[in-house]
């Protein structure tokens, strides 16, 4: 079968869309489209200039053998913006404020749409690092953390507040949640993470940055190297974490429960 | 700035593919690229055919004032076939076995690509449905059933083990796990999910079925209907669940420990 080019454009974007920073060699067109390669070149040349004219996001080509052509779901800083605008605004909504006070944002992060776009927020900005593994800790940084690795195409690790007996062999450590002032464990198995990896850990939410710092220190023991953290939200204070270089996409600076009002910004380096 | 009918082909296609069963108006693309509403439907005939031809998924038209455009990432048996088994093939691997016996599938239900396609076949399965959320309970099920919330375009809801003091006023319930034999808990925020709603429960793993049944009791505190109950793996034995009408994708037969053996397979009504 003889499919036209604008078949095969339309049809090209759709399979790098679908598999965001999967390297796909061009032999892999030429038979699945039945064309020659200097054809999926020219379609590739079509499909790069459209997604950079409309700020679709990114198409890059590898030279060489081991080469080919991939999607990566760059954004621009203006998208970035009109996204986190987005997540602010709904944050502010005084009827989210819940004894404590927190606010109450698990529609937020568990909304799949979202999170897509605060995963490619993430994978934009650690996109320059050489990635292995993104790393966040149950429950709540998981959609957020599984939509970063399905930007950065890598795996997810998911560290357990406790041990499980499916999991075989496990590594645990103890660390200090600032939140709580409690001593909290966490688990994850053995055979989990690769030596010498890089990784970038992504969570919800940060306040003293215990539970991030927990995070690097298991990362230790697997002689891991933790090249970036990420958090949806930090608060503002303590403005000295226990962790550094970590990025918050939104920062809350005050949950005022009496007022019923929420000041909360995006971070103003990413916007 | 004037795009080209190739160009427009692509761009829609990438739009589309970004937002699973999301429905765009025609003026979204009208507006976005420049063109008459003539030249965008022909641009959607062409996609439409290039999804049907190539098995990429399908293009819908809804017609009228409130209609539009959508992309739904439904899967053909074949494709179906060809993902379960990937996913089998890794499972027999008999350096996956740990005492218990049990599977160690954590970097398979972990791997974005993976639960990318497995969240696709359970939204293939659950389409017909009118869904309102996915729910699942925490941990391992949360990538595959925020995948499957993705391509639905709908929220996932994440039952907890205990209740958070971030979560507000919740609701609580206890339940039988068969696999432990033991009286476990799941709470919920109430504002999490809206009375009446319709729901599919999604999960990584099925033996007796009384976490499931546990999530079916929790709806039942919100008016919701359970309209559908989809888990990766289910175990053979014990053949009678509690719950009834759920699909499996594979069936996990017997893990032997001795003889290294795993035997596990697709669910032959899905191939």
């Amino acid at each position: 079968m003889k499919i036209k080019r604008n078949e095969r454009i339309g049809a090209l974007v759709k399979i790098l869309t679908d598999n965001p920073n999967h390297l796909f060699n061009l032999s892999y067109f030429t038979d699945k489209f039945n064309a020659a390669k200097s054809s999926i070149s020219e379609d590739i040349v079509i499909a790069k200039k459209l997604m950079e004219d409309l700020e679709l996001g990114k198409i890059e080509t590898v030279p060489g053998a081991a080469g080919g052509v991939k999607y990566i779901p760059v954004l621009t800083k203006e998208e970035t913006k009109e996204i986190l605008d987005e997540v602010c605004n709904k944050l502010k909504d005084p009827k989210r404020i819940i004894p404590g006070p927190f606010l109450y944002m698990a529609d937020i992060i568990y909304n799949p749409a979202t999170m897509r776009k605060v995963g490619n927020i993430f994978a934009t900005q650690f996109m320059d690092k050489e990635i292995d593994y993104v790393i966040t800790v149950e429950t709540k940084g998981i959609p957020i953390a599984m939509m970063t690795a399905n930007a950065l195409n890598v795996p997810l690790i998911i560290l357990r507040r406790d041990s499980k007996v499916t999991e075989g062999s496990t590594v645990s450590i103890n660390y200090l949640s600032g939140s709580t002032g409690k001593i909290q464990t966490m688990s994850i198995s053995k055979r989990a993470i690769k030596p010498g990896s890089n990784v970038i850990i992504i969570d919800d939410f940060m306040k003293a940055g215990g539970t991030a710092k927990g995070m690097v220190d298991m990362m230790r023991e697997f002689d891991a190297n933790v090249v970036g953290i990420g958090v949806l939200i930090s608060t503002k204070e303590p403005e000295a974490k226990v962790v550094k270089d970590y990025i918050p996409l939104l920062v809350l600076d005050h949950i005022d429960d009496r007022e019923q009002n929420v000041i909360i910004y995006p971070n103003e380096e990413l916007v």
